[in-house]
């Protein structure tokens, strides 16, 4: 990395997407002196009103993205459903980090597994599922239960059905809408981890410890770090993680959903090409946090060992959870995140708890 | 403090001022779900680019601060320097923690030493100058060295001078532009420390570790925290954060710097009703910083333990210090703060530096 690529504090960045990962990216900038300028298709998004400049638009609106791109000095996102053609377009007149690829690659499932398994990532084996017969013969092959979810747009369990027996493959194709799917094999697995890593412009990897995840109805509910594991566990992960963040050229953080098997395998789950719900305990529990990493890297800043100085339990505020936040405030071990959404609904995401040393 | 007097999270909060402190105080409310509202003079403050809105006027026009404190739940401040008349005309229209007998009292010397005295907090002796044969005979009264001082807005340094010799009494008073001034005795200080409390709405008192800080030509340079100390020192410096709280019937974190003499006797130097140059180091290496804080009292939020995690040495970037901000991203124990000022100038805070368990 050459300090021509290294952008000047008070550098400009772009970030697609204004939620609370947004938000949280946007803060952290500020504290490297950053400014950051939010593109949202939503007025008054939760990370607008800490950032230095707000865009109102569709990402269909391929000439607002082009204006956003032009006003700053590199562009992120904040999810991995940012249409392709915003960022492609974004791409065309700023750094994009990450890039495209990895946007390509986490937007579809199928293409998602396929690039994981050529290299050297392994899931959970998949098929391709264009019809209710596709499901039904998928389903004979891989066994039941089986999973059955859209290939594209699916987040926080929304479009996912799971089949028991054969018979009800069909009918499974038609609870997801009948659209291009993908047919999942069960993993069997003992634990849900995940690993947040980081590479930057020059191609230096850092990774954060090991965190361990409880999923309910599809949603993150906790996360604790480190989880307990071994040294082979922590080494295999670092494999996997560094194998994809070189596969990609990537430049930023990426968060990297693991399922470890009874026998210790580990299985990616997904990817995600942005930081992470499981890494947000990073914030009050490590020197530089994934927020902090990650606008590093999109600026084009060395990435640095994150330094992690406490155990942590991160607990999501997820729809009403959230009516105790004045019990979590005088709470003696508890970081308090919220997230400045004004209206409280059932999954959403309102805040979040870190505890330490818990 | 009822339930009634907390504000909701999603709040909004109106900071008065909107440099590095108003920034801070900003991104650690956003944390906690709060939209904040900054007034200041100047265009493009460095806290209006990570807060929901800003409303840039003088602080004498009457109306804009009207407006500003009608559209929040309620009103602080980021410097003793706010014009009295414009905390007076907000607090007319929100509820301004702290108040405005903080402002009056912090703003002129004589008044807050005396107003120190007669709480119970000693400081060194001091006479009232309105001429040059004031400064004289203060000077033969209190001894040499003496400090001369103007008795409103000195700041970082300015508007003092050193008498050294009671014939150079009467230039120090030309020098201070012979305003209305201080004649402060000499304190022999062995350290120079400083103590960050806060006072919540319900008058629960918590107090910061103890810091030592090292000054140069007036500024800040270092500060080490916690500072060396022994019970009694710690219990002393307690009380008198505690006093003064008390006496000024304080909500919002407040800063006590502190003389200690060989003896270990203290000496209250001043007071400043705000968050402090020497509590930056609380965000990097406490659980909850000078900022939260003081956002938690403003809301009418519990103030709470904020269990200091790290040992801490905070260093200041002034002016071109701020140009080795790239060696500090990678020095392994520092978290750099930058403030996002576009132009370095001589004495300027650009900036500080966090190095944990130094």
């Amino acid at each position: 990395m050459s300090a021509s690529d290294r952008l000047s504090p008070c550098a400009r960045i772009g970030i697609l997407g204004g939620g609370q990962l947004g938000r949280m990216l946007a803060t952290a900038g500020a504290r490297l002196g950053l400014d950051v300028v939010i593109f949202d298709p939503q007025q008054a998004c939760p990370a607008s009103r800490v950032a230095a400049e707000t865009i109102t638009a569709p990402y269909e609106d391929l000439d607002a993205i082009a204006r956003f791109a032009q006003s700053v000095d590199a562009v992120t996102y904040e999810f991995e459903n940012v249409p392709v053609e915003a960022a492609r377009e974004a791409a065309r007149h700023a750094p994009l980090r990450p890039g495209v690829k990895a946007l390509d690659v986490a937007q579809d499932r199928i293409t998602e597994k396929t690039f994981l398994n050529e290299n050297g990532a392994p899931t959970v084996a998949f098929r391709r599922v264009r019809s209710a017969d596709d499901a039904k013969v998928g389903t004979e092959d891989l066994g039941v239960p089986a999973l059955l979810k859209t290939r594209r747009f699916g987040y926080d369990g929304k479009g996912q059905a799971v089949i028991r027996d054969v018979p009800a493959a069909a009918n499974a194709f038609v609870t997801i809408g009948e659209q291009p799917a993908i047919l999942e094999a069960f993993a069997p697995f003992a634990r849900e981890l995940s690993v947040i890593a980081a590479r930057g412009l020059d191609g230096t990897i850092e990774i954060y410890p090991l965190s361990e995840n409880v999923h309910a109805d599809g949603i993150l509910r906790e996360t604790k770090a480190p989880a307990r594991s071994n040294k082979a566990l922590r080494a295999e992960a670092s494999r996997i993680a560094e194998a994809i963040l070189t596969a990609l050229d990537y430049v930023g953080v990426l968060a990297v959903e693991l399922f470890e098997l009874e026998d210790g395998t580990l299985l990616v789950n997904e990817i995600a090409p942005r930081v992470h719900n499981t890494g947000h305990w990073t914030e009050a529990a490590c020197r530089v946090s994934q927020f902090e990493q990650h606008m590093r890297a999109v600026a084009g800043w060395p990435v640095v060992d994150p330094a992690p100085i406490r155990k942590a339990r991160m607990i999501n505020l997820i729809g009403d959870d959230v009516d105790a936040w004045a019990d979590w405030l005088v709470h003696p071990n508890a970081v308090l995140t919220l997230y400045g959404k004004r209206q409280t609904r059932p999954g959403r995401k309102m805040g979040h708890v870190t505890l330490l040393d818990d």
